[in-house]
């Protein structure tokens, strides 16, 4: 139900995945008489793999997240959640409120032992491909001990996305031993006398699109900055693009000719490409979908569920988290 | 003689300057065979106006800041430093190691009463124009405090760069009331009381490229990524759109006359457009010229140490943090 668009995205987007991927399961969790008449739309769907789930609360999208868990408890968010800890789903994917549904998700799933907080991740284009980004907002306040936790879920999880040894970098001011705050010093201190870790030292803001590691730990607070001040500047620059060509007929012509190759990158770097935020450290699997993201974006999102339901993350990350974590 | 380049970009950039202001006088502070050299190969400059004062070290890039400031009394950035103190330069403008740079300033120029750290600030473009981002990484440990007084000499310095009632803001991961750590919180309850001050709330990272705030305030820590992440990105996407326009015959013709249009908006958010960042709070004014600065770069340094002089920021920082300090 949450999300800027709502089931009016979601549904359509659902059914696409469906139809491209033959063993997907979906359950849709709501307001069934809405999520039906949206589904109806799709004559050919195969309604043996989507299923309707009633909730009849929903959690708005700035609604504290203490409020939710207090008050809602036949939240949709809540229900799918429910969904993923009894075993009837496999992993639960969502658009809405983002607080909340950390908030719910420690609270129905719990974390795996030796975690203390989740953190929130996801890839970031860089020069060469991708990297791993995490915390995204989830932990505004975390201890040494905190971001060692998210560099070795990190870790894991991108050896589950296929990387092979992922070069692990701590997000900071400098590249000298000297430079950063206390907290992130001790964590590369930590980092530094791990096994079985691919800790490749500090990496700075320019460094990461540089493609200089494959994951990039920092707290919740800077990565939220970080993700949201890229957005905003990506979209700043697209869009002087687009005022540059329309400036005179010459460069309106030009601007014609340019415009489907410019829209071509746009496409490539553009968030739908990689929607969807893995919450790790639980015991079940959440993707957290943009609110802003449209039918393409809440696809990716999907995606991304299904292969850390594919890879058994959360199991793996309990197995390899009793040897990491000291 | 700091900086990537060094004197062979700062020599020229100072007598370019010198041209172009008529009651500029200059002093070059460092190994004077070289740069005498390098000035004799402009014979037109007004030696009136440009003075060499010789200092016989210089301290490296990678330096670490303590060790400058206990073993190298001779060091150029020190002498030029003494000039200001001395009251023989109204302004320093250095390429060189910014953390020694910032100590040293502290140690030579001392703060202004009530404030405990400076702060560094710049330009960021926006789409509606220019905000000040501060600080950019002489404090990444800060309190509220310190925010605070990073918000009141923003504000102070934005209104003598000629904007009226700078909308101030706090760099935030929501802009709900309860969104944010600590720090963050705590600050925004000392401006919501500070009369005299156009605190306009919190805003995100997409928000400032948007241009909601005309001084945008955080810890050293997050502005120094936002920045250097912000530069990574504009980097990878100008060489992305370079690449794409390479690719094929069609391309290359469509990208020789659309590069001429994408050339100048690089240049309208090249960095050297507004380089040059203030050093707040100090009982003098010093600015940091980018390490990777060219001439033109450094030339905008320059001037932003001119209006600084022109417009007595520290007298008129001094006057106001009376009023508005608790």
């Amino acid at each position: 139900m949450g999300g800027d668009f709502g089931p009016h995205c979601i549904v359509p987007a659902s059914i696409a995945c469906l139809a491209e991927y033959p063993s997907l399961h979906l359950v849709l969790v709501g307001q069934s008489p809405l999520l039906e008449e949206l589904i109806a739309r799709s004559p050919e769907v195969d309604r043996a793999r989507l299923r309707v789930e009633h909730a009849g609360e929903v959690i708005g999208m700035d609604e504290r997240p203490a409020q939710a868990l207090r008050n809602k408890p036949d939240a949709s968010m809540r229900v799918a959640l429910e969904l993923v800890r009894s075993g009837r789903a496999q992993a639960c994917v969502s658009a809405g409120n983002t607080g909340a549904l950390m908030a719910l998700s420690r609270y129905v799933l719990k974390t795996l032992p030796g975690i203390d907080r989740p953190a929130m991740m996801a890839a970031v284009p860089t020069r060469t491909g991708y990297c791993q980004l995490l915390d995204l907002g989830a932990n505004v306040d975390c201890s040494a001990e905190h971001l060692y936790q998210f560099a070795v879920m990190g870790s894991v999880a991108a050896e589950a996305m296929g990387i092979v040894r992922p070069r692990v970098a701590l997000l900071n001011v400098g590249t000298e031993d000297i430079k950063g705050n206390q907290q992130v010093k001790l964590a590369a201190n930590l980092l530094q006398q791990a096994a079985g870790l691919n800790y490749s030292g500090f990496v700075e803001g320019d460094g990461l699109y540089r493609g200089e590691a494959d994951v990039v730990v920092c707290d919740g607070f800077v990565g939220n900055i970080l993700l949201k001040s890229s957005e905003g500047l990506a979209q700043m620059i697209s869009t002087r693009i687009e005022a540059l060509f329309r400036e005179g007929a010459a460069a309106r012509l030009i601007g014609a000719l340019a415009m489907p190759l410019l829209r071509r990158l746009r496409a490539e770097l553009a968030p739908a490409r990689h929607n969807g935020a893995s919450f790790l450290g639980l015991q079940g699997i959440v993707v957290k979908s943009h609110g802003a993201a449209g039918q393409e974006g809440f696809k990716s999102a999907i995606r991304r569920a299904l292969q850390e339901v594919e890879e058994n993350l959360p199991q793996r990350l309990h197995g390899r988290l009793e040897d990491l974590l000291f």
